[in-house]
C-alpha cells in the first residue's frame, strides 16, 4: 500500500524508495526513525491525526509524500493526513456504463469560484440537460492553482485549489444524489515537469521510453512491480475512497509496456472487479484497446475517437492545417458512422505512415465528441467551434453526433454556445519551464495569449450566456436519443453530394450540410428539426431543405 | 524496394531518403542526377554492371547505399554491384522446421579461414555429427574485419571478410546439398554504432525508443512504412536470393513496435508465406511471441530459453553471479523441462520485478542450449562449460538438453568439448568506440583482454582437438534422439535430491548429478551410458549410480 494508512487512531507511514538508505519521517516537527524492507519502502506506525502535516528526510533530501491524500500548500509543500470518513449518502446509485451521456469539464474554469462546490452548484442544470455522466479533467495535484491537470505529480492527493479530497466527495456524492456518474480523468502515462519529487526516491519511470510531455512510469524494468502497484492501487483508491465511477484513461499510446500482461488489461481488470469502467484515450486506432481478452484486447471498455471529430470538423471548418489534412470529405463522416475509424490501415498523410487497423464492435466501445479540451485548447486562440462555423452548421454537428450510435460527449458549454475560449493556462513556478511553455505554445499551438498570466485562464471560464435555440435543441437531442437509439451498429448512411441521412432504429435523420434537393422514400413524423424547410410530415418525394438537420420517426420501424 | 535492382543490363538505384533534397548517383566516376518522389525515394535507371562501385551524393553528404548487396572495402567505402546469378543445385531440398537439431556457429572462428568456404569444408562433419541446421550468427557487413556480427549497419550486405555474397551462397548450395539447412541471425532491434548512414538519410531510427546497443529501428511513427518495408524486403532477400531457411531474430525484446500489427507478426507472416521459419531470441517469458494468432501471439515459430540454460549452468556450476542469482535449484531444472518458462510470474529478484506468464506449448516451439554465443562470450574469460564443471557433469548436461522435447543448439565446438574461450572481440575504427568497447567490456564482463586485439579474435577460433569420448556421446544423443523422441510435452520428470528420472516415449533416462542411489521399478536395456555404473539391463530395483548419465529403452513403451 502507498501512502499513510489511517486505522485506530494510529498511521502507518509509507514510502517506496529503494534509491534510498535511510529515510525519517518528519511530522509535526519531530523526526521517526523508518525501517526499511527489502523491496525498499520505508515505514513507520505512529499516532497522528487529520490535519497532521509531513514529509521524508531522506539521505536524498526532504520530500513530501509521492502517494500523499492532500497539499494544502501545492507540490512543493508538506504533505497532510486528511480524513477518510465522509457522510455518504450515494447507497442508492449504481454505477452504469449503459448508454452514457458524458460532459467533460474542467474544474478551475466551469464555474465562477473554480472549485469543486462551483461543480455542485450547477448539478441541476447538469441533471437538466440529460447528461448521465460527468468527466472530471484531472483532479491530481499538479503545480499552482491553475491547470489542465495534466502536469500533476501527486497522483492520490486531490488539487488544493479546487477543494481538496473533501471537496471532491462532496461533489460525487451530490452527484450520484442526482444520479449522475462521474469519471476521473486519470493520467497514468507521465508526470508533470515540475513538483516530481518521486525521480530521485526510486525507479518510478523508464529509461526505456520517451513521451512528449516527460518522464513516463516504468511499468517493465526493474522495480516495475512497485510501481505498477502504485497506479493500481490509485484506481483502487479513487473508486474505494471518493466513489469514482469510471475513469478516463489520459493517452494510452504513451503508455508503454512490454510485460507479458499490458497495465492497461491490469487496470481494466481491477475497476471492473469493483463494477466500474474504464474509457481510454487512443491515439493508435488499434483494436487491442477496446476488443475483449478472447479478441486478443485488453478488455478497455471504451475509446476516444477522433477520426469522427476530425471529419466533421474539417468538413464543417474546411480546416487543413494539422491533422485536419488527413479529412476534409463528406465519406470520412460516413465512414466514421459506419466503421468507426476512417483510417484503419488507410496511409495517412499528417502521420507520414499507415495508421489503423479495421474494428468491429458496438457503439458504446467508443466516445465521440465535436469539442474536447484539446480541441479547442490546443488551438492558437482557443476558438470553440460556434465561433469557426455558422449556427446551421453547429446545430448540425451536435444532431450528428448526439444521435449516433456511439457515446457521446460535450465539452462544457458547448451545449448552449459558449464563446469564452478555451485557452492552454498554467501556473508553474519555475522560470525556465515557464518560459519554455510560453515558447513551446507559441510555436507549436500558435497560442499568442500568456499560459502562466492569470487573465488567460480568467478568460477560459465559461461566461453561461445562454443561446437557448442551442441548449433547447441539445435537451431535445438528448430526449430522443434515450428515448429511441442505442448502440447497436445497425445505423444505415447515404450520402449525398452535401447531403447525408442516417436511418437507426425508428429514426430517420437528414442532414442538410448545405441548402439541399433531397429525396426521400419513407414516411415519418418530425421529432425535431434545425429549421422549418424541414416539414413536420414526411412522404415520399423530393424536398428542398435549408442547411439544417431534421429528425423524423417512421412508421416502419427499423426494418426502413 | 530497397537497394539496386538489377534487370536486363539495366540498374535501378534506388536511396530512401526523404531528409535530402537533392541525392545523386555517383557511378565509376561519373554523376547521374536522381527524381525523389513523394515518400522520399530518390531513384534513376542506367546502364552497369557488376563490379561496378558506386555511392550517393546528398545534399548531407556523400554515403553508401544502406541496401548495398556487397561493401568489399568495408562499411564506410562504396557500394558495388553484385551479380544475382548463381549455379544452385538445391532443387532438392526442401526446408523444414520439424525436428530441427541446430548448430550455432560463428563464421569468423569456426574455421581457420574464418570464412564461408572455412565453413563448406567441415559440413561433412556437420552432417555427420547429425545435426540438421546450421545457425549463422549474423553476417550482415559490419564494421572491419572481426566481430560478433550485432553491430552490422547494412542489413543487405554480406560481410566483406567472410567471402560476401557469393560466398554465403556457396555455403547454403553445398549445405541444402547434403541435407542440411542454414538458419540466418539477423538483427532488427538496433545497428551498430559505426557505419551507420542511414541515420541522416531518414526517419529509419525511432526518437521513443532505447536499447542498451544503440539506435532502435522506427516501426511505428512518421516514415515507418517504409522503415517496415526496409526490414520485410531484407527477410524476403535472404529467402530469395540466398535460399536461406530459417531466421533466427536478435533480441525481439528491443524491437518495440506500438502499431496495431506488430513487426515480428509481419516478418512471421513474410517467411511463412515463403515456407521457412523464424526463431526468436526472447528475454520477455511472454507467451505472446511463439502463441499463434489465435491465441494472441506473433505466430513465430520457435523461441530461444535461456531459463533452461541458466538452470542447468547454475545448478552444475554453483555459479550464483548475475542473471544465475535467479536459479541453481534442480527443481528448477525439472520446472524448465515440464513447463519451458522457470520464471513464468515468479518475482526474479535478479530483475528486480515479477518475470514472465505461464505457456503451454510443443517443445518444437522453443529453443534449448546449454552453451551458446552470449553465455559464453559474455563471461569475462570467455570460458566453455567444459572448462567450468567436470566431464561426468558435462555428458550429463549435453544428454539432458538432446534428449529433451526441446529443439536442441549447440554451440560450435561444445560437441568435442573445445576449451578454446570465445571472448568478445571487434575491429572499429573510431578510437573513441573502441576505448568505449574495452571500457564497458571490462567493467560490465569482466574481459580483461583487450576486444579489439586481432589476438583476442584468433584465440576464439575452434581448435578442433577433440575429445573423442565426448564426440561420440553427442553422436550418439543425436541418433537416439532421431530415432525415439519428438517434440510432444508427455515427459514424466521424477526429481530426487541429487538425481532425476525422465521418461518421454519408450526412453527412460537416469541423470545422476553425483554419486547416487535410485530406484527404479523399470525394465529396459541400455541405449547409451556416460560410464560403466548404469547396467546393460534395467530391472526393478535400486541401483548405486557414478555421477553420470543412462538412457534405457524401456519394453513398456510410452505408457511407462
Amino acid at each position: 500500500m502507498f501512502g499513510p494508512i489511517q486505522e485506530d487512531g494510529k498511521v502507518r507511514f509509507r514510502l517506496w524508495a529503494p534509491y534510498c538508505n535511510e529515510v525519517k519521517l518528519r511530522l509535526n516537527g519531530s523526526t521517526y526513525a523508518m525501517a526499511k524492507d527489502e523491496r525498499g519502502y520505508h515505514e513507520v506506525e505512529l499516532n497522528a491525526k487529520e490535519g497532521d502535516n509531513y514529509t521524508f528526510l531522506t539521505d536524498l533530501g526532504e520530500v513530501p509524500d509521492p502517494a500523499s491524500r492532500y497539499q494544502p500548500g501545492g507540490v512543493h509543500e508538506r504533505s497532510q493526513l486528511t480524513s477518510r470518513e465522509f457522510p455518504w449518502e450515494d447507497e442508492g446509485f449504481k454505477p452504469s456504463k449503459n448508454n452514457l451521456i458524458i460532459y467533460e469539464l474542467h474544474v478551475g474554469t466551469f464555474s465562477k469560484e473554480g472549485t469543486f462546490n462551483g461543480v455542485i452548484s450547477k448539478l441541476d442544470y447538469l441533471s437538466d440537460l440529460g447528461v448521465t455522466a460527468l468527466e472530471l479533467m484531472p483532479v491530481a495535484q499538479f503545480p499552482g492553482n491553475r491547470g489542465w491537470g495534466y502536469d500533476g505529480v501527486y497522483l492520490y492527493a486531490v488539487q488544493n485549489s479546487y477543494g481538496g479530497p473533501q471537496g471532491l466527495k462532496r461533489l460525487v456524492n451530490e452527484a450520484h444524489k442526482r444520479g449522475l456518474s462521474v469519471i476521473l480523468d486519470v493520467v497514468y502515462n507521465h508526470v508533470g515537469p515540475e513538483g516530481n519529487y518521486m525521480i530521485k526516491l526510486g525507479p518510478y519511470f523508464s529509461e526505456k521510453y520517451k513521451t512528449p510531455w516527460g518522464l513516463t512510469f516504468n511499468y517493465d524494468d526493474r522495480g516495475s512491480d512497485e510501481v505498477r502497484r502504485f497506479v493500481l492501487e490509485n484506481v483502487k483508491y479513487w473508486i474505494d475512497e471518493f466513489h469514482i465511477d469510471g475513469f478516463r484513461l489520459d493517452a494510452v499510446h504513451a503508455i508503454f509496456d512490454s510485460s507479458p500482461k499490458h497495465i492497461l488489461e491490469e487496470i481494466a481488470e481491477v475497476a471492473h472487479s469493483r463494477g466500474r469502467f474504464v474509457i481510454a484515450e487512443s491515439d493508435l486506432n488499434d483494436p487491442r484497446i477496446v476488443n475483449d481478452k478472447e479478441r486478443c484486447g485488453y478488455g478497455i471498455d471504451s475509446q476516444w475517437v477522433d477520426d469522427f471529430h476530425h471529419s466533421v470538423h474539417a468538413y464543417l471548418t474546411g480546416e487543413r492545417d494539422g491533422f485536419y489534412m488527413d479529412f476534409g470529405e463528406l465519406r470520412d463522416i460516413s465512414k466514421a458512422l459506419t466503421d468507426t475509424f476512417v483510417y484503419d490501415g488507410r496511409y495517412s498523410k499528417f502521420r507520414g505512415k499507415t495508421h489503423g487497423r479495421p474494428i468491429n464492435l458496438p457503439g458504446g466501445s467508443f466516445v465521440i465528441y465535436i469539442q474536447d479540451h484539446d480541441m479547442v485548447g490546443n488551438r492558437g486562440g482557443g476558438e470553440r467551434l460556434i465561433s469557426l462555423i455558422d449556427k446551421d452548421a453547429y446545430m448540425i454537428a451536435a444532431a450528428l453526433y448526439l444521435l449516433s450510435p456511439f457515446i457521446p460527449m460535450i465539452f462544457m458549454g458547448e451545449e448552449y454556445g459558449e464563446r469564452n475560449p478555451f485557452l492552454y493556462f498554467s501556473d508553474f513556478s519555475d522560470p525556465k519551464l515557464i518560459e519554455g511553455v510560453r515558447e513551446g505554445r507559441k510555436r507549436e499551438n500558435g497560442q499568442v495569449r500568456d499560459p502562466q498570466s492569470e487573465e488567460t485562464f480568467l478568460s477560459s471560464k465559461l461566461s453561461f450566456e445562454v443561446d437557448q435555440e442551442i441548449l433547447d435543441t441539445y435537451k431535445r437531442l438528448i430526449e430522443i436519443r434515450k428515448r429511441f437509439l442505442d448502440h447497436e451498429r445497425d445505423l444505415k448512411v447515404v450520402v449525398g453530394e452535401d447531403w447525408m441521412i442516417l436511418i437507426k432504429k425508428r429514426l430517420l435523420m437528414m442532414f442538410a450540410f448545405k441548402n439541399s434537393e433531397i429525396a426521400v422514400d419513407q414516411r415519418g413524423d418530425l421529432l425535431l428539426s434545425s429549421n422549418p424547410s424541414f416539414p413536420p410530415k414526411l412522404v415520399s418525394g423530393r424536398y428542398r431543405l435549408s442547411k439544417g438537420f431534421g429528425v423524423y420517426l417512421t412508421s416502419r420501424g427499423s426494418n426502413a
